[in-house]
């Protein structure tokens, strides 16, 4: 059985005296590989992916392989800890409004006086070195960067509460090769997110549904951890060398928020685990998985509904459902256009597909304002 | 096919101008009988009722009865335009905490200056008249006392919101014969709240599941609406006549908050038409619906369950879920047991029955809190 | 310099693995005397407890005194690290919508098979001992007591957040002889709480104002511990003799919400070191405070206003100013009444005194909707 | 006297079936003029703007001037009917976190093909015309503009909340010369927003305070305004045309959230007559103002302070307190560093200034987390 490393990092000190805290768990295989990094419940109320987290570690704690895997389950304590009324509020700060995995940073986009990385002097001092050795370094200095970072923000400002969290969780994930992000919808299906980049790998997830996004970066956590390896890329390209750096991160989204069920954990699990035995990680008996046909567009084809109606909504469709054009995906029910004189089935309203695609998410309540976001929908997707 | 009359009250002006309504409707039988009150939403995210109230309005206007049927969907704008996250924040005022079904007046429990309404008068004067006589004036008199409180409490204290919204709906009740105030669990099985009193026409409602409250009013809509009935039976008592008014109010439980689905709506008010046709609406075909085995508890021994553990919960029973003593409920994960040392199980704590039972509700979000609410269940229950 | 002793009292776990804390601070004098237990904070945004409790600390370390004093600064975690927006939603539980000074127990009105309390059995056993002795034993029945209590909860029920928080206050303050709960109102002036038994000796907090309330429980902290004594009392009166333990309990009510100032806070603590030399704690060098004309009234003049109109509010009268009956005391700004062809002025609405008196606290907030809570105010005030 | 126009929008549909709407409030001059557009309150709890919106139209009612004024006051009903606790929270939406003031659109950045507007074709076509029919033209095509815009985003995805709040007051706005919008501060100074290039007109408003930000848009209002003219300028600037569009906007932060001062409120009305007088509204008998002393640095230097300290904050610099690198800002309690052994003053840490500079805002709460929001600085200011 390999062995279990527990770390605690205090997050964040509370005015009551008492701090919130970041628990690592780490699992050596029996010999050097890739670092692997997986981060669980950024959002509050996301919480399957600790779940998951406990199937891993139980597999990896049990099973040969080769490389390291550090988990972190509860990844942002603030979110997790935060109720308004019976539900988890934890998709967005509660003092600011921001949203928990749109505030990470690029790194190698902020000045250079604030990250202390010079890149262009870096590469140019390894235009010929191994790329196993650029990678090694690069990774030393991502992670004294990240830290020279937060120095001297908090230096200047102080210790912003969100960027305390960013920083840490991109810190510590700032030496692995593969980064996993694990979120749910709101009411979903199973699907991720891959940057193009990454689009062939990211079908050995398994997943039925995954979308395509730029190598860019908008303020996500899987963004913040590729950008620094496609800036090297292109800092090595500028002098002519062209390189590989096998570095992966993904957002993996496991269904339904505030939901978590232990026989659907084991089946996300045996995905990741399929995934990472075709990163290297050679790991003794990976469960079987059957291979599903799977559909993916780009984000630019994924598109969000909000509710031209406000009122009780019925929905018609199901995450991971597939329509046509104008078929009927929910009805919302609102009593002020009843009128005497009128027929009473004025009171229902048709919210139908303005494209063909299939239900991604949809909203997890009821009770809808006009405007609201209510599906999340694929369009122009492919199968493979 | 009957008319449909609406009426649009305002009931609380907004800062910015606007103002928000609740909205009756009322429809009328071929013939004088029985006046009965419908209303659905007080509490923000239990929706299932307005579904249902539409199934009614749909089929008492094409169907003969006799009586009158005031409807009153989203009976709590307050609260049910209130949001916070995606989630509906409706069960308590925002501002102040109290929850929305907990503020209603036991009329004649407050001091006869405020109401305007001296029963042992009213008996006195009535020692001899026939009950249909007591009855149709008591109606008068507590509308006319309901209003004379509310005007009275403006006068020295203003319109406190809370107050506003329910002497609003007890005086729109207060001429009824039968009072339904349609709400749902959190995650729930069908039941309802019956008093001792109409313990046995309870059941004509056909619901899987009901309690049994005490004949006292501890704040709710259902009680505040049969205590005046209550004070009366014992103010005839004390002169000597025993009288049996037929007045009945309950609280149904539609299912859980968040959802809504018309084909159960179909079904609830089919359960509903059941009742009302044996309380003699004298409904032109009724739809046929099968008696279920009834179980039901005293309240007493309805109890709820917090739980122990903080954490993420894989809930292992359901609403409406029998259980024995001792069986496991759910189960919790928390990472903060798992030490380096020790067995990786130990993340998860179960939640064992205390009793033996069924499940009637559950929390409806998978993150707990060491002392949030996680289950209701009845014990000691009977079966008719 | 006394001796200070620290203790922490696990409160509350966290999903995240997590755990919320209770420090309790004690300091003890040269020789035994009364025992004090001072507590603050219950209510998440009312701080200056806080810093009073530390002005206490400091004086009581550097004085001598008889007796023994408990300070609970931030008696209320949960409440404290509540925020929804930038201020401190602590005033109710943000799951149940419970105010947190509402679910105190009158533990010897609870059933004895939940308490283990004989009342009866414990007075009849001491029917001639000493008041001194009875003191002693019932505070150590009290306590065993509580103990019980919960420990019958949490095995029927499990340990409900709220009553955890409470029942833990109540435990450590059971064995006191002064109980004194720091709260503040929202905007407002210095002003306590005062049981009828103790209006005499609440003079001595020299506070500008004072409110009498019943020696009734209505599920605060001061009435929560004081009513075992009442309950004892009446025993021994039962049985024919007349007692006369000196126990005390009140709120104070220190000032504005959110608003923490240690100068303020030097004099209210001087406030409470010359209550508490009036009890015969015998303090060193007790800083001279001067006695200010005291108003007081009963509870039920003391009048909440809730406002007819919705819009901006403009406070025209303070915290602690008087007025006569129809003086204006706020004028609400609403533009939804402005119409074209109207006089401008139509957008403001006075709301006029409805009787002579003070304001005590009024509204923090300058939005108002139809029905809030705008004015608490003392009427009917005698002065002292 | 003038005519005062209203006109009523609605801007979002509730499930209970209400609406809530916008006003807009017009007054005419005597003679044509500059177009003026004044909103208030986007931002729920900053009402301030809307009390100076009614010394306005009382002015502009009752005082000769050319030009046209239009006033949105509530501009954001969603925002300031939102309640959590006490205060209102209405800085973001509540659903999804956003930010009320950062949802603007850059209209012309947007595709062509959502727009309508080829911005480079309609400046070819006037390449000769004089600058006052460009401005004429460029206002009725940003306005066609918006509304093309605003349709097409429905017709693809609904009419989300927040683009429909923002879409209707650009649009609004979109015909005007001037385009004011009414914020406050947390706890703050009067200060205002100006674009570079209106740096020197911006001084005609006579705040104590103000700051230069870039010619950029960041989702502001005042920016999503200035940015259509900016891009015709530039358009025209290409084409070898240098123009000098009279267009300017700004957001002016009039004291603090929470807050209403008529007095106050005629004196921000006065500054902002001054400033419409300088910009050609020839204004009858525009009140005196005397001109202060007048800082202002850029916003790159204006900083925000994140407290290192969780708990109780005792502000020791107000919002227009000057102060040295160095200073003690603030100073924070919290008992959790309180030990036994050690000095009691370990309860207190401050906050020290990191720069030299003056205090505009600081956070409203005295409750404060690690890494909250606690003040916002000037510094390396310029006095004019």
């Amino acid at each position: 059985m390999n062995q279990l490393k527990r770390t605690d990092r205090s997050i964040k000190k509370l005015p009551n005296g008492d701090s919130l805290h970041i628990q690592t768990f780490t699992v050596e295989g029996t010999r050097p590989g890739p670092e692997v990094y997986i981060q669980a419940n950024v959002h509050g109320a996301e919480i399957q992916g600790n779940a998951v987290i406990y199937e891993l570690l139980d597999f990896f704690l049990n099973h040969d392989f080769i490389g390291k895997i550090t988990f972190v389950p509860c990844a942002n304590p603030m979110a997790i800890n935060s109720k308004s009324g019976t539900f988890t509020q934890g998709r967005f700060n509660p003092v600011t409004g921001d949203n928990w995995n749109r505030n990470y940073v690029d790194l190698l986009s902020l000045p250079q006086e604030e990250t202390g990385l010079d890149l262009e002097s870096f590469v140019n001092k390894r235009l010929s070195a191994s790329e196993d050795t650029i990678k090694t370094e690069f990774k030393r200095e991502l992670k004294k960067s990240y830290e020279t970072c937060w120095t001297n923000f908090c230096t200047k400002k102080g210790p912003s509460e969100n960027r305390a969290l960013n920083m840490t969780l991109q810190t510590l994930a700032s030496h692995s090769d593969i980064v996993l992000d694990l979120h749910t919808g709101p009411k979903a299906t199973r699907y991720l997110y891959a940057a193009e980049f990454e689009a062939e790998s990211a079908k050995n997830f398994l997943t039925p549904f995954f979308l395509i996004i730029p190598n860019k970066f908008a303020g996500a956590m899987d963004e913040g951890c590729f950008m620094p390896w496609i800036h090297l890329k292109m800092a090595f390209q500028k002098q002519g060398r062209k390189t590989t750096f096998d570095f992966e991160s993904y957002t993996l989204e496991l269904g339904s928020e505030e939901c978590l069920s232990s026989s659907e954990a084991k089946e996300d699990a045996a995905r990741i685990i399929h995934y990472l035995h075709s990163k290297g990680l050679d790991i003794e008996n990976p469960p079987f998985i059957r291979r599903p046909e799977q559909k993916y567009c780009l984000l630019k084809n994924y598109k969000t509904y909000y509710s031209p109606f406000a009122g009780f909504v019925e929905y018609l469709k199901s995450p991971g459902d597939s329509f046509e054009k104008g078929d009927i995906l929910a009805r919302v029910l609102n009593f002020g256009s009843v009128q005497e004189s009128k027929d009473l089935k004025t009171a229902w309203s048709d919210i139908p597909a303005l494209d063909t695609g299939i239900v991604i998410t949809h909203a997890p309540t009821g009770v809808i304002h006009e405007g609201n976001e209510i599906f999340q929908i694929m369009t122009h997707f492919k199968i493979c």
